[in-house]
């Protein structure tokens, strides 16, 4: 049996971290721009993103929420009422200070000194207090509650190692923002929005995680309660994505948000704040990427299936292009995972394996490649993305004939998205370990000679303030942190592998992104 | 007969600018955001801008152009590359200076003196350049071309005086730029995208417009065309969106954008770029709205229809909830202008009354009042929007049975649509003057006591240089612009009104926004 010649150089079992900015490259999702910290988005990479948006939107809409737009900038005042909120995140960022550019005189453009900002702004890194404001403004009394806010936006944290999706200057993002009468109620939205991340991450993303509240050390400044989705990357790591808050009344407090409830009494509201970025895409590549590029599920694929005419440049194209065009016209008219298929016939010039490539390290769920004799015998042969290689190492392509593969195309997409979800989830569940019954213990299992040892559950007493701080410390010694308590864990039968004390609850340890 | 008592308390015919800001107060599209120059668009305004970006990406999309996404900062070298462009609209600008915050210690924060950074960014006011710096990465051969790219971003130009949705120091816009082998395929792509924004306009925001090309001193810095819509106002201004650039190979040559040719040759490319922006929803607030507040065209209305139950705090209320929510069922299942009835069945608390004049002055195409005789007989109480008073100076009900507003609810949404677009497109040709046959008869017509005298069109000999810039300062002691040059216009048969020589074309001019 021969070898497989992968699509990429490198290999993620050799190195990780460069494979990872292979795929990035090799499957044309992103390009640094020149300018720090910030990535060109390039079509493929944003076509996935317009598409997590969609269904997000859609979900998002369902809820009632409303999409509003809050400005860019952000005065100083309004970080300074909220300390709590600059010693957590609000340091690093981008201040603007002038607004003119001159000449100096020299061939070169100076801020001007005459056009210096009497107060600077500041390029939002969360709409949090601006959003805040507003609520201030338009909530008078019960009636107006709850109040339901969502923004797409660009937000700016000034990062000083970056990593592309992963960690940027600049993100795309979406954040929700919400004012209830009571805490019941806005806890019950901090839940639904938490519900809606894991729903888009399992079925639009195929991205399985596990939802759970973060500990004490690991919550939104000022937040009472901070929830997440944690997804395991193929190097075994965890990515957090969807942390969903519930703020209490203290950022009520600091913006004013008020209303006068049923009795006349004034009252501070309840509020949440929630959201996803564009990091979902840096999970995606880490969990269904491959060594021969990315693999996009289909339910965010801009393009589901690509039809590569195998042109020759002679008087035989214009045959094969009208066989491949009725296809595609077939095709379009099928559905998959409750919208119409989205099918591309790619005409550009180029070699058809060079295109075939291309394709396959862009990871498109399906590649269907129609050559002179495929027409002749009335078929067309079709690779899956999911399911690359046969057993002599060659693409394993299959031959249905034209009317097979249309009426079949759904099946075969909504086939690859569940094998992606289940593929992954197996991988996560292998790599999960437990009973794990010291600190001891989990330092030898993480100093053990694995690559990557996945996640660690273990129980613990749940200690906060210093106690707490001691369990964050050693386990920063292992370069570990704790994930999340799992919502649907198991009910405590042993000690807390820190303190010694009964445990109260189990907890996921791991090395994360 | 009685008055009407309109929903306002301003009239368009008293005070234009005042009315303006009151519909937008009263829709509650948008709201100051305490940021200068910075607005707070809201969710009917921010639905408004969604349905247009729908509608505008799916024409963009059809066109084959690919959505990407582009850094928010550019550095300034950028800028300094391109005198003409630093000319044109790069001084007033965001200027980024430092990267962190830190108390003073008397609990204020300031930009860290430590924290400076070696080269300013600037806030995008446009992304021109550091597009064409990715152009100039990405193109190597004819092959590559076109390379049809479009971003939607919020940008950023520092304005002194702001007026909401029409000049915002920060506003969303789409911008698209693209490269080409040749003059021809630019050309063809500027007149492609200029028809793009011509169909958006009269198709989705029944908009009537004026395509045409700017005259040489209203061209975009650097442009060797630019095309514009153009849109007559209530008050007889005229209000530019739209502009379409042929660029030459000027912005080619500064950014490097070289191609190697099917010779083997090395040559610059043709570009263009085009953009429409939030801008159109002060057109649409402005050539539709009345003194009752806005209309909004059914296509980009977020709901079409808006059903008000009476409620009684009653056990009525259930059955009729019950009868309502039947009727939405019903239109939901409908569809107008290619697309489902977007029906809102709208149970917040509140006084039936006061709701409806809330959707009135928000200018939901359809209203659709159920009361309890209404449901016992079997019918509802329907308001077109565009019709709203009766002879008797009444809200001008109709009273369908369910089934025949179910029935007829998509031709009634047409209907509405067309209407706006004829009483519109009626108002501007009625306010167009020709015949004007020199400078003297132009200056009298607008200093003849017409509140709103509308656009003229003259003919002129198309001076360039010095000549162009003597009709421009006549035209601007008398506060008038020339708009463009229609597509359409009939041939010329006069002289210049400005120089007398043989007219070679017409022109519109008119007061402007």
């Amino acid at each position: 049996m021969s070898a497989i010649r992968h699509a990429l150089s490198v290999k993620r079992a050799d190195d990780f971290a460069q494979w990872y900015q292979e795929v990035i490259s090799a499957a044309d999702l992103a390009e640094e721009s020149g300018v720090r910290g910030c990535m060109v988005i390039k079509p493929w990479g944003y076509g996935i993103w317009e598409r997590i948006q969609h269904m997000m939107d859609a979900r998002i809409k369902a809820a009632g929420v409303d999409n509003c737009y809050f400005p860019i900038f952000i005065p100083l005042a309004n970080f300074e009422r909220e300390a709590s909120h600059v010693e957590g995140f609000a340091k690093e960022m981008a201040v603007v200070t002038h607004h003119r550019l001159i000449a100096d005189g020299k061939g070169k453009l100076i801020p001007d000194p005459e056009a210096k900002l009497e107060e600077p702004l500041v390029v939002r890194p969360t709409s949090e207090t601006i959003i805040g404001d507003a609520m201030a403004r338009g909530i008078q009394s019960w009636r107006d509650l709850p109040l339901l806010t969502n923004q797409w936006a660009n937000v700016v944290r000034w990062e000083m190692r970056t990593r592309m999706f992963l960690r940027t200057s600049e993100f795309l993002w979406q954040e929700g923002h919400t004012a209830h009468e009571t805490r019941e109620d806005a806890k019950a939205e901090t839940m639904r929005a938490l519900e809606m991340y894991r729903a888009c991450a399992e079925e639009d993303l195929a991205l399985p995680v596990i939802a759970g509240e973060k500990p004490e050390n690991e919550r939104f400044p000022g937040a009472v309660e901070t929830w997440s989705i944690e997804a395991m990357m193929q190097d075994g790591k965890a990515l957090q994505d969807g942390p969903s808050h519930y703020l209490g009344t203290s950022f009520a407090e600091a913006a004013g948000i008020r209303y006068q409830d049923r009795e006349g009494g004034q009252q501070l509201c309840h509020t949440t704040s929630w959201g996803v970025s564009t990091r979902l895409i840096g999970g995606v590549i880490m969990a269904h990427g491959d060594d021969d590029g990315l693999r996009v599920p289909p339910a965010i694929a801009p393009w589901q299936v690509v039809i590569l005419p195998m042109l020759r440049d002679n008087e035989g194209d214009e045959a094969l292009l009208a066989y491949c065009e009725e296809l595609r016209a077939g095709i379009v008219k099928q559905a998959a995972l409750g919208e119409p298929v989205r099918v591309l016939l790619d005409k550009k010039p180029g070699k058809a394996a060079a295109k075939r490539w291309d394709w396959v390290r862009k990871g498109a769920p399906v590649i269907i490649e129609v050559g002179g004799r495929d027409m002749e015998n009335g078929v067309v042969s079709l690779l899956r993305r999911d399911r690359l290689w046969n057993d002599a190492a060659k693409p394993d392509f299959t031959t249905p004939t034209r009317e097979e593969c249309t009426a079949g195309i759904g099946a075969i997409l909504e086939s690859i998205q569940q094998s992606l979800f289940e593929e992954a989830r197996d991988r996560r569940d292998a790599n999960i370990t437990r009973g794990v019954a010291s600190l001891d213990e989990l330092a030898a299992f993480y100093a053990e000679d694995q690559r990557y040892p996945g996640w660690v559950e273990v129980q613990w007493s749940k200690p906060t303030g210093d106690a707490l701080d001691k369990v964050v410390e050693q386990l920063k010694a292992l370069k570990l942190t704790i994930r999340n308590v799992p919502m649907d864990a198991a009910p405590v039968d042993g000690s807390c592998i820190f303190t010694g004390a009964p445990a109260v609850e189990r907890i996921y340890v791991a090395r994360a992104y």
